[in-house]
């Protein structure tokens, strides 16, 4: 069939992380014409890349962006060390990074930003985090620096005509993990047969796999759903639950304990999904029970690899 | 008397602009150690002036820093243009500078940090803006560019464990102010006999003398005063008023034609001035009245010079 077709180009941050290294394929199977900003070379063939540093720029990025000249931009990239992140500096230079770079992507003709954003920018106070009831709040550094970031963003955008939207990440995991989160270690320690404790065990937490993160990213991309949108499974499980899954993948129940902590500050972090489901529609497809299972796996294999 | 005097060296941004030009010379007679960064020297010999473009940097500022490696920093530097500031996307570029800077001056062993905020911050449905109680709700891309700044140093400098304060500036007029300005407008046309209307007649609003704004500033960096802090006189006044004033001081009240708007949204915002007077202990001096007649005759002498 002959006929004309717009050009989607999106430039990606963070693409070889976490998260992008699910996007990719998503946006590529859509028909973007993707462009990484990386400090590493992409192994994917049909993914231009383009080496820079986004903390260590000058003019460069600015440069870059006009060589590209996408339509789409899809900002991944932040400082992401598994204790580290929560108060790190690194969180002022990526706000600094981010707003430089969506500067650039306007002045360049861009015309819809996504970023990530975090459950962490809500009060937890609450329990249950509505993107339009419930209060922001964020304590740490990192919180506060996406949020301030989402709020300059939003105002900016708005002014210069430019879609925008905030997906409100709440406890990602998966295969790809950083070997410090909480599905990983345990399962490493238990595959090792390491005995583990599973602190604060009663925490009821919104996990999602990063497979539904990384579609519902993209999906706000090519939607037009303006500002903030949580993604998370709208399901919460207890910390305790979730050690108790991984264990009986591993058939080592019997290394596991769990505790409970005194005094649990926030008890429950949960994400209010309607938009997400309603607007956005769409509705995360991995399960837990499985997604665990395939992270048990995916850690059973790079054990293997490493021997 | 023989003693050893702990040297206190600020480094100053803005310190040409409006209220910096105020501030220098308080801080020299408190005894500190002057360091400008400015895109221009400065007339005063006292002053060490670093000659540099905080918005084209690259890693300058952390050079320029580390050699002056100051104890104060006072960063009142932004974009200030009428009608221009309020919306401009230089206000993003200001956050970026202003976080670049912050993040060299503690690196550098800095130990306190007060910068310019603004009434712009608040919400202005709510009248008397108290930094305890009144909602933030800035809607310009000016007022929530200074508040995402404000809240991301605040956490970051607790971390840092940087003294850190945050003057919320109210209207401030005087000498030296931009031409466009309220008073300097009405004066000037007045005082060459042109007929003015002053619009929004009947809004409430707390103008301060630059002096006092300035002596503020510079009892705040050397008092240990935390977080947020009004800088306003606590009185709100109409601009009907002011412009009777101003036409009174010029002779002309027969020029001046006041104008109130339907629905104006907000008609009173002024300063709670608790903090300001009850915990940094500073009163402002200079009254309205006194105020507007040195201004207007301030003007006056411009006029006349540039005859």
């Amino acid at each position: 069939m002959a006929g004309f077709r717009v050009v989607k180009r999106v430039l990606i941050t963070g693409a070889g992380g976490f998260i992008g290294r699910y996007a990719v394929p998503v946006l590529l199977e859509q028909g973007y014409d993707v462009h990484a900003l990386a400090r590493a070379g992409s192994d994917e063939h049909r993914v231009t890349s383009h080496l820079i540093d986004l903390l260590h720029p000058a003019d460069e990025i600015e440069r870059v962006v006009s060589s590209i000249r996408p339509s789409h931009l899809l900002h991944l990239a932040w400082c992401t060390k598994p204790g580290k992140y929560w108060n790190s500096v690194e969180n002022i230079e990526w706000v600094e990074a981010s707003l430089r770079l969506v500067r650039s992507f306007v002045a360049c003709g861009g015309r819809r930003v996504v970023c990530a954003g975090t459950c962490a920018e809500y009060e937890w106070t609450c329990g249950c985090c509505s993107e339009s009831e419930t209060p922001i709040g964020p304590v740490s550094l990192y919180g506060v620096s996406k949020n301030a970031l989402r709020a300059m963003l939003e105002t900016f955008a708005r002014q210069a005509n430019v879609g925008f939207a905030w997906g409100r990440i709440f406890f990602p995991y998966g295969q790809g993990e950083h070997p410090e989160r909480l599905v990983s270690s345990l399962a490493n320690s238990l595959l090792q047969e390491k005995p583990v404790v599973c602190r604060n065990a009663g925490l009821m937490r919104d996990y999602i796999h990063v497979e539904d993160v990384a579609g519902a990213l993209v999906a706000l991309l090519s939607n037009d759903v303006e500002g903030p949108i949580n993604i998370g499974s709208g399901h919460s499980c207890s910390l305790g639950e979730i050690a108790h899954k991984i264990a009986a993948c591993t058939k080592r129940e019997d290394l596991l304990e769990c505790r409970e902590t005194v005094g649990e500050e926030y008890p429950l972090v949960v994400a209010d999904t309607r938009r997400l489901k309603g607007q956005l529609g769409f509705t995360p497809a991995v399960d837990l029970d499985e997604g665990i299972a395939n992270t048990v796996d995916w850690c059973r294999k790079q054990l293997e690899e490493a021997r």
